[in-house]
């Protein structure tokens, strides 16, 4: 019998509300209407409060890899250059495109390792237009030093390019205070929607820097989004996704009950939890800080134990009903993820920790049940 | 009260089914797994028969307008020449992504006439790498001889890149046999889904002449749908939409129940009504035909009155109900637009045509009422 | 291909607007806390409105039968008489629950006539404890005066029980004003929700005459609502039919929302539109009226024409899409039904006019198109 | 926020599955269509399986107390007599409902404990009509003897009336071979569907004994619902509650799927694991069990601690999110009850027992974590 329960806990997409489900399943409206420009207006007035900015905010009917692109390929002209940071999949990402549109200047490190800034500004020093630099690195559970990049962005006069795809609704991200001229976001993520949209922030000084670039993507041409929405009725240039704006709409709406400070917390508190269950269990996180990165609040790397193999681990937790994520490319078998975004409580956090424990427990790297889940308890029972 | 209950009679979005919305109201899944495959893997097989074609088949989670640069930008370089047929908005699109891209031969008519066949064939000798052109011309009415255009493309050695956002899944379309290297198709006009996803057709031809090609964008970046779907549980590349494609599944079981040619037959015959009820009632139709082109079977533009502007009646329409379309750019005013796609039935389209009966009424334009539901039902008659 | 879209235009169940139907999906709740308590009261406080009246109102998770055998059953002793007013299948109804509780005194008019209100009050005159009548009676389309007959229950001391199945929420109904001691409705009909639950007000006088009485039914108990109702969280009884609850609130949201004055005025505007649309098309309405008795403004009760029969019609509206009711028991195949009950809009009730025309058309009882539309839009466009 | 995520561990209601809940918001039918009708000749079959039984089955709308009130009402005249077993709540419920029908001759025993055979066949030895007995006692969370109170109702030729209200799709129930004549089952229980609708199954003895019985209440005649059912098109004789009949559909779907040897298993599975779970932390079950009796599988009734009261335990753990029950009438305060109906899997047990530890610890009743965990994880890792 398949009853549609199993536990996403992997770092996106996280787990739907009943209500933003609902919300999806209204019937259709003209996209050119008074009814949608009202839905896409209210949830840019949300969006701005979640990312801290005054900066124009436009929805994209597509992932996050598309707002990434419209970041880059809305600025970068052939003739430009770009300081591309990569600790992570995700950095690897943003330099891959934007190597499609200008020149890159690599700022790279390891996997896993955080970053150093004083080569990010070695980087920068060089002359590049913009920055681009991911908040946090989904794919190692590193929090890299978005402010810190800010200062050196400004220092250089670059453009600060930002992927928050798996910050923005969950940790703090402060766009305009720490000056960060274009930030993106997924609906995915922290957000708590379903996958399909993608929110952009663009400050003045990025449309500036847009004119004379050639050879700007159409369906991501963040002045054709502008455009659209400084319209009498807010529109977008192309037919947008209806069903993933309610959704949002909504997603929003339970955003602005729960209160950022009150939903940053909870994530803060959720991934602290995580972590002491592990250092209760004997199982190391992956990321090396250093005294500029953090661990990230919405998902946990761990380095799998000797005794299994993480995708063996992740198996034997779909097993148990609860997906979480593996290492992605050559980290693949070597570490394993466990998200904490979005719309999840308590319980979906335990019931991962206490299925990890029955699974470390049964390949023996753990001797008694309850440690991993009294560890975390502890921590959790602030927020309860 | 609001009851949900305006009738979209517009080109697209069109009314989505309540067991569609059912479908995209489901939990989310991992986009990584043999559940997300079987979907994808299942839309596929079923988008085939649809484009009556053994190419590989991919679904972009964007709008229609993303899959038209899709097939433009991974085709065309810098130093490419394309002859863009143009003889409506769409039309016009193409010509705008193209010059985006690569080199633009535009073949350019008025919006509303016919294509001349030899006019685009001068231009094809001038030595195209591809041609693109719109088949069913939404913002007109047209339908673009797509046959004969495919002819010519195969005897220039020219990719045929074909637009046929409302024509598949409600028109015939057979994109093997008329040579289209690359079709496609939106989700929310005949096939009867919601906005937010786009499928595309690629012919190995089409794939071939991808090498080489600088400046690929990277979201729509197709040997990156080929190789996620390649893989051995087939993927999209980037996290995709997935109560889109839930609702999309569902509505490509809806036209698999209806079959193909029974569904052809309606969209045709409904089109034909209102273009009687339009002959009974006064109205003229829109489009110039010439030997080779024909009235849209998905959608019908007509002339406004003189009694009454087109935006005006699209507003009065509006205020019984029923949302219909006006003209787009220049033609605001001048012309409405009916639509007939995806899954309407005859009472929608009678629904329609009597509220138009009574603003054509109340505006003196007829007299008498009933002598457009008499035309409409005499020809509806013989497929209810 | 189930398009899920047959029009139900008959006498209830009603088309459930799509806010309904999600409202219906939230998930399952415990029917001892808060949670329900509030959405009990909630939908009390407005059924107070709706049936204009301070009594107490319960909400049965039952058929409006159910709550019409509450009635009967908690307030009839074997001993105790009541006068059953009969011109109709539900007026028949009451007769035969009050057999299985108590004595009846029948007052029976042909299906279809009007009540003689002197015959009523000769039978009450003979010393009943209470009198029950169907406001609605919706097997013949006739409105019976309630007023009166509350007049002469208040003469003759009776308790007056009171069907408004098919009139409370659509049509004026003053509990209150008129001294209906208990009134019943049913939630699928002018209500606009889904059928399953009966709402019922009871007067204090009512309970008073409760007491000593023998063979009360246990399911449908009045006194166990009103205690469960009285507690500190409201409640019911016995576990409630949650998703139903969700609904009915809905429902009852839409009805505030359009306010009861516009819901009448829209359900008569609509009842005469029918009438009118008959009229031209030269069909007979069934009921036979006298001084005291009215069409009923929520469904319409006409002569099937020489030229078919009713249940002939009735199959040839439904394959048209188009659902509505035949004649119950000796009426089958002699009249035909059109309800215009709850949430639906003029368009809805053009397509099944025209329908009808059609039908009439083929089977030679007209010979024009249009005569019933325009009619019926004449009366229409007033409230549009 | 209200993410609609509380995990109801109650006996009923049980979390309905999400493609339930999708089910129940289809679009209003006619109930007299051939639509519903297939629905509901759906269900019956079903039904069938899982009562174990070629009896006739009726399905009521109404919660299982109007199907209990069917089955003492039309079979129990004034002058007859009833042996009413009772050694709980629900037991208590039948003896209530017989009294206002007939005579009632009790059996009645502690709430909690088991019942004494003897003593019952020395009150069917008065020469009673029938026999009601409560098969899995909600209230206590005992399992009473069903198939040795169905070979004695045989050996005194009384009819055997049983509520099966929370074993029957849950727990093994053999209505034929045990000798049934009239078996009840709410929806909301073990067959995981919402609340709302009761099953009933009857034998052609218990309809022959109905003749002759007086005073037979009308909205719950099981000779009505025998009549509508046996029509062309099978049908109820009131209007049904269309959407708890679509959810109902579903459900039995998903009962089907699983296999109802897989079904009970896993019920039993998940009691036994409760059961471990609460000796491991020194926690009593609460019903005395004799050779005839055994513990619930689908409803465990635990005595309350001494360090906590049972009804502040019910609030520590709706406080964490879980919703279990306290005890009923004099109970109240001194037992809890943890429900295993329906469709939960292993995680929401998990979770429950879990959230029990951390409030047993906080109270000071246990001193170490993971005790019932693992106990319980043991039992349940067989079915998983």
């Amino acid at each position: 019998m398949d009853l549609e329960d199993k536990l996403l806990m992997m770092p996106g997409p996280v787990p739907v509300a009943p209500r933003i489900l609902r919300a999806m399943s209204k019937p259709m409206i003209n996209h050119r209407s008074m009814e949608f420009s009202k839905i896409y207006d209210d949830c840019r007035k949300s969006l701005k409060k979640i990312f801290n900015t005054n900066n124009d905010i436009f929805v994209i009917s597509g992932s996050g890899t598309a707002a990434m692109e419209a970041a880059i390929g809305c600025t970068l002209g052939k003739n430009d250059s770009i300081v591309a940071v990569e600790n992570g999949k995700f950095g690897e990402r943003f330099k891959i495109i934007a190597s499609r549109y200008g020149k890159v200047i690599p700022a790279e490190f390891e996997w896993g390792e955080s970053i150093d800034l004083d080569l990010v500004e070695d980087k920068l020093s060089e002359g590049a237009k913009a920055i681009a630099m991911v908040h946090n690195e989904t794919s190692t559970g590193i929090l890299n030093p978005a402010e810190d990049i800010g200062k050196l962005a400004k220092k250089y006069d670059a453009l600060f390019i930002m992927d928050g795809v798996t910050s923005i609704g969950g940790d703090e991200v402060m766009v305009d205070k720490w000056g960060v001229d274009i930030a993106v976001v997924g609906s995915q993520k922290c957000i708590g929607a379903p996958p399909g949209l993608s929110m952009i922030s663009v400050s003045e000084k990025a449309f500036d820097l847009m004119e004379g670039v050639d050879s700007v993507p159409y369906y991501s041409d963040l002045k054709a989004y502008k455009k659209s929405a400084d319209k009498e009725l807010t529109q977008t240039p192309y037919t947008p996704a209806i069903p993933l704006f309610y959704g949002l709409q909504e997603s929003l709406n339970i955003i602005m009950e729960e209160g950022m400070d009150a939903r940053i917390n909870r994530h803060r508190t959720f991934a602290m939890a995580v972590r002491k269950a592990m250092e209760s269990m004997d199982i190391e996180m992956f990321p090396s800080l250093n005294e500029y990165s953090g661990y990230s609040n919405t998902v946990s790397a761990m380095k799998a134990p000797e005794s299994i193999n993480g995708n063996d681990l992740k198996r034997e937790m779909l097993e148990r009903g609860i997906i979480i994520a593996g290492g992605q490319a050559h980290l693949s078998g070597k570490i394993f993820r466990i998200g904490n975004m979005g719309n999840i409580n308590a319980n979906s956090l335990l019931t991962t920790l206490q299925s990890l424990e029955t699974v470390l427990h049964k390949h023996g790297h753990i001797t008694d049940f309850g440690a991993g889940i009294e560890a975390a308890s502890d921590v959790l029972d602030k927020v309860l």
